[in-house]
């Protein structure tokens, strides 16, 4: 058998095995995934599966601690359904995580944290997106212990998406579905701006 | 200076550097995005880029070059948005990569990629999405060299995000912003399924 040959083989092994396991999963239940790492594709990633909720007609909640004041593409998309079956909330009008006040942020973050403990235990609440939570946690302004204790309460059959840089270990640890967007490469530095639809 | 504090000193400084690369960043066009790797979020990161693009009501193609003939929630979320700004395609109905029969394979990954040739030679098109492209490339259905020399052809404000495992060599250096999608952990190695609104 060829190298090429050899490799094939491998793969298809290990493909068999990976169909193997998905085939014996078998249990339905409300998941939390996290999206962290470097690259770009956290928050998009939140947002498609948000998309994917609300094509099956669930109850969804988003709650973005963002780190701009800047208005995006999907916040003016999204909002379009909040007569419906959304909340929206973005974190403090102006917040930019660049302020010299602490104490602000820190109210800030805090507000927009017990909003997200309002859906996540809302038992009609099907899917919460918590975006750009991870920065507010490495930061030390919501408190990781409460954090854990409230997405070990919530509803059994409630999916939770969290992202950002510098997911905390025992978030990881609690979560079944753990994402690690690497870069590879990106635009910007190739000096092209943050694009609309792309970054905004 | 105490390693907690060296560390530190070094990351501010590579924030810095960073920051100092963004805001030298100017140039405004359309940006080739590869979403890539084994783990979760190619697919739902290039439809929250979706999302983003409609939300600043941008025109938009989709075509997607799916693995199973089932239906998703991100299909039954946009197409919604047909008769407006988005056009959407999925490769012929009740393919699923499993034929024993291979040039039916071809035809049908070929005649999605003809769809998608069309959107990328639109120059009223800003945004087109060719989710999991790459299997056809890996497998050679869609010809990489057609590919490659399309997408440099295209419009020079429309962006471009093509998802998938194992995006072949070329496209990575022709791409602007390429995130592998690591795996940490899967839900499904835990035995459970995948969930709407997460995977479908």
């Amino acid at each position: 058998m060829d190298d090429e040959a050899r490799h094939r083989d491998r793969m298809r092994r290990k493909k068999e095995l990976i169909d193997r396991r998905i085939a014996r999963a078998t249990i339905d239940r409300g998941v939390l995934v996290v999206n962290t790492g470097n690259g770009k594709g956290k928050s998009s990633s939140g947002f498609g599966m948000l998309a994917r909720s609300l094509g099956h007609g669930f109850r969804c909640g988003v709650v973005q601690f963002i780190k701009g004041s800047f208005s995006t593409g999907e916040e003016a998309f999204f909002r379009v359904f909040e007569d419906g079956p959304l909340s929206y909330h973005v974190m403090g009008e102006g917040y930019t995580w660049e302020t010299q006040d602490k104490a602000r942020d820190i109210a800030a973050a805090m507000a927009a944290w017990e909003v997200a403990e309002g859906m996540l235990s809302d038992a009609s609440m099907d899917f919460v997106l918590l975006d750009e939570l991870n920065i507010a946690l490495v930061k030390g302004y919501v408190p990781l212990d409460r954090v854990l204790a409230v997405l070990l309460a919530r509803p059994s059959q409630q999916h939770v998406v969290i992202t950002g840089r510098g997911a905390p270990d025992e978030l990881i640890a609690l979560a079944d579905t753990v994402t690690e967007m690497r870069v590879i490469k990106h635009a910007y530095q190739a000096g092209i701006r943050a694009q609309k639809g792309i970054e905004l």
